[in-house]
């Protein structure tokens, strides 16, 4: 399989925020056009939970990427103008150190021993491969849903660091509703048998390193899968719902033979979803960055207030995009952050969407997301 | 403990709409206040899913009821004026007969081979316990939530039974959202492997009469815990619980010692609800219940047309309520039924309420409620 992916060196040891280290650790990302000369063309995005660093076909991997309608020649994020970098977050297993690794102290993997993980930490990390490709100043800094509070973290931690911001359906701070959401999927995973207190088979290996060791074939389906849809029917919208399955029913030789099994088309994307999703992504290390996403706020830098932590984030330009269906980070926190932008000194654009598709519309309404993120680095 | 049940028996045998019969079942129900001689004044409540027939207190059980705040003497629903009926929908296990009964057939817990159940049936078989309290036409027909749906299948199925109506936060027909939910409430306990095909402990007494019998103590708690968490995430609201919660965690003491444990106050309300309800509401009855909430659908009897359905419920008057910040049963929905019951010639009154706790909004703001209600009751 080809991969397009580099790594790069966590300085080490590299310190965690909420304590403990990590030793030997990188972060895995790819690349997508040539660096300007003077080295002032370079435009980061940090991704939500699950996605990798792949944002986009390239020569080394030409497989689609998972913003594939967004990036490339030509494209709203024209990678012949810009040099684009998309980082693995830390903690994710899409290459970057993770809970999945292999911890160089035990030559076991982390599993829970691995440390608690913030959306700070992400941030650092995604700082680290900028500063080793010599960037000094990002163009801009793009961040997705989680990968929004991981830029918002970007932002204020590394002060000078960025020129331009695009806010994408995210938010300055974890809310109950999406804490509730995430706590939801989280005790669905803990509570599968085969979770097994984070020991089970990863990559196929046994766990072999706890109290409670793994069977072999060990692995927690059922609560990823239930995670999963959980995540889904919160990244989509009952509107589109409402358009898109109605009650249609599946053909009767469709349908699962067990009772309360599968009967409406809806019931079966979501199956479909999960089926997908639940053996491609680490349980332990949604765990992780599921977590940190529920701690993160940005309000923590402003002495309890959302606004006086976005106050110390200064940028000269900033474009924040929500759409109004969005149940899991809603218009009001996209506001928040362009209002606190705003105060802060950049020049804001506001950009409220009535994308049907929820949450996901920044992966699917691509017409009006393009139109919105072209049109601003455009403008840069 | 003190109970103001009483039972009626249903025609034995008792056809179920898609199939199958019952045979010596019963529906618990109670009452309030006295029956007016010209018989004119019963108020008949359907309830939601996991609601008992103890809608308030009474000299018989002084426990308060789920809806104490709304039905008592002077109140809202007033029984010193109404005859109140409540009862407990078939199928569930507050006394009706429902999959944890007793299968006279076999002598033992009917589990799965239950007939598949549907709001129709719940209709039907309340309609049996009015018709046996010799009414032979409500003053009015209440219901909420599920028993929304409950009672336009009531209405339908009975013409001339009922005079008014009050349809509070319910749909004409599950849409896909609602589906989405509930079909992954149902996965969770379906997924338990202590749920066991329906094989499980049913109060006590072990599962002895399936291919695959429950081990003593056996119980799919798990399931029902993470159904009933993800119940009341979509009963309240995110606007709500920003004000209620907000971003506030326990004190360390109470924190769980598990990774990944309790850490907000949300998450602990959460954990409050799920522990109050998991025993106290039999796995197999939820099963079916919910699933006969997604199979309801009042344009079936409209050649697929929601307002073709309503326009066959001949009544004088209604009155729907609903509340803009319900995520399961939208308000859009509720608006449906109030246009649809006034094209079939009913004087409707639609009340659109900003309450911020969502679909539960019935149940807690006593206050808004109270005053449609009671004016709607008091000018009939």
């Amino acid at each position: 399989m080809s991969d397009a992916r580099r790594y790069a060196a966590l300085p080490s040891p590299f310190p965690m925020k909420r304590g403990g280290e990590l030793h030997g650790a990188r972060v895995a990302y790819e690349t997508w056009g040539t660096l300007a000369p003077g080295r002032d063309n370079a435009v980061l995005i940090l991704t939500g939970l699950s996605p990798s660093a792949h944002v986009a076909a390239s020569p080394e991997d030409p497989s689609p990427g998972w913003w594939e309608a967004m990036v490339g020649p030509g494209k709203a994020i024209d990678t012949d103008r810009w040099f684009v970098i998309c980082v693995n977050s830390l903690g994710s297993d899409k290459g970057s150190t993770c809970p999945a690794s292999i911890d160089p102290a035990t030559g076991m993997p982390y599993r829970l021993r691995f440390p608690e993980l913030s959306l700070e930490d992400v941030a650092h990390a995604a700082h680290v491969v900028v500063d080793q490709l010599g960037i000094a100043r990002l163009a801009c800094l793009i961040g997705c849903s989680m990968g929004g509070m991981s830029a918002l973290a970007y932002m204020l931690l590394h002060p000078g660091s960025v020129r331009a911001h695009i806010s994408v359906d995210t938010a300055p701070q974890a809310q109950p509703f999406a804490i509730a959401i995430r706590s939801l999927q989280r005790e669905a995973i803990r509570l599968d048998p085969n979770w097994n207190g984070g020991n089970y088979d990863i990559h196929g290996v046994p766990a072999a390193d706890g109290s409670a060791p793994g069977a072999p074939g060990r692995y927690p389906d059922m609560g990823m899968s239930i995670a999963r849809k959980l995540g889904v029917i919160t990244y989509r919208s009952a509107m589109e719902w409402n358009g898109r399955f109605a009650r249609i029913r599946l053909d009767p030789e469709q349908r699962e033979e067990q009772p309360f099994g599968v009967e409406f088309q809806v019931e079966s994307y979501l199956q479909g979803h999960a089926e997908r999703f639940v053996r491609t992504f680490d349980p332990n290390c949604y765990l992780y960055l599921s977590r940190a996403s529920d701690w993160f706020d940005i309000a923590e830098y402003g002495a309890g207030s959302v606004s006086a932590g976005l106050k110390r984030i200064h940028i000269e330009r900033a474009m924040v995009i929500g759409v109004s269906t969005d149940i899991l980070f809603p218009l009001e926190q996209q506001e928040q952050i362009a209002d606190g932008l705003r105060q802060a000194g950049a020049e804001v654009q506001f950009v409220a969407l009535d994308s049907p598709q929820g949450h996901d519309a920044f992966l699917v309404d691509i017409d009006n997301y393009s139109r919105a993120i072209g049109g601003f680095l455009g403008a840069l």
